[in-house]
């Protein structure tokens, strides 16, 4: 049903954020398949070892044995690294922009949008359930995420976002998210499980909208 | 700060609630130390091999080997056996008492308390927590915790709260409460892993008074 309805301006903004979000770990780099693939493990190596904030880009290239410009040309930031290695679907430079950049009195909408534009794409949202999984497994790599998490997403919306406590907001929205997809595809728990797109949106969109601007 | 406040009556109906569901488990009853952990063994066995509905208590006597009124006087219900032999601390009878008893204006509230007052109690947040990784980690154990949730407390609930959608939304509540444990206590981030009781209540009571009564 909602399918035939012509998307708002803010239902494409939210596609085509979470099309490019989803899109950006495919683009082909210059560079062989072998070093890109050495240059991986060995992020995931230093991330492991020593955290998200004190691994380096230069730290990495001595480990995986190649010139830190190269891997600056290979993978931009150490963000973009990180989100290579950990095979992480969403780039917190996106998600930033979905927050900040527009109206925020729908805010919640904009973000919620996103959210279900994400889970909507199969290879994504397995992707994501993946994250899920193996933050639940294991300490350190919940821990990773998490200093990866509160640097790179919290750190640019607290600035951007002029509300008091805004990391508290955020972790408020991010619990309700988790959670969500928990429930829809993790327990997989009926109606919520076969709850439509559009819906899914009505019913997020007011709980972050409080969370973010309340 | 909030320990030299005098509990409310609201607060201590919900920590009262929260004590009898985690104190329900220690309970001794008659009958030797075998026999019960034989009997545990034959419904975790049963209740994996059929489900929660499908399960009997008659069944489960008898791959047991013990008479069926042995077990009525054991555990007194399926429920009961099925919380007892998955270690499951939260008794979905005492949940639909805490919401549905008392004002329907003050549901979010008192349901945050409970949630809240559970998750202070060690012994309790570490079966919880136990609960959600072998959720995750399992899609059987998933499955036959999401029927029994469905059965025991949404059916519960659908009856009692006289509202549309019942379970949708007693769904998105537990999607709250779910992720809100995750960020809390399984990725830990700050500043949530260190927000009080009693503020995690008032961030928590409005968004399930909303879903419960919105």
């Amino acid at each position: 049903m909602s399918d035939a309805q012509p998307p708002s301006s803010e239902e494409r903004a939210g596609t085509q954020a979470a099309g490019k979000a989803a899109a950006k770990r495919t683009g082909r780099r210059p560079g062989g398949a072998d070093t890109r693939g050495v240059v991986l493990d060995a992020a995931r190596a230093e991330f492991a070892a020593r955290g998200y904030e004190k691994a380096s880009m230069r730290g990495i290239a001595r480990v995986a044995g190649v010139d830190p410009a190269l891997l600056h040309h290979y993978f931009g930031s150490k963000e973009q690294l990180f989100l290579a290695a950990l095979d992480f679907p969403i780039d917190p430079a996106t998600v930033a922009v979905v927050i900040l950049d527009g109206d925020r009195a729908q805010v919640g909408e904009r973000v919620a949008r996103f959210v279900v534009a994400l889970w909507e794409q199969p290879e994504v949202l397995n992707r994501l359930m993946a994250v899920v999984r193996t933050v639940v497994a294991s300490e350190a790599i919940a821990e990773l995420l998490r200093d990866f998490m509160v640097r790179e997403l919290v750190g640019r919306l607290a600035e951007g976002l002029a509300v008091d406590r805004p990391e508290l907001r955020v972790e408020l929205v991010i619990s309700q998210i988790i959670g969500l997809a928990m429930v829809r595809y993790i327990v997989a728990a009926e109606p919520i499980a076969s709850v439509g797109p559009e819906e899914l949106v009505s019913l997020l969109a007011p709980t972050i909208q409080r969370y973010l601007a309340g």
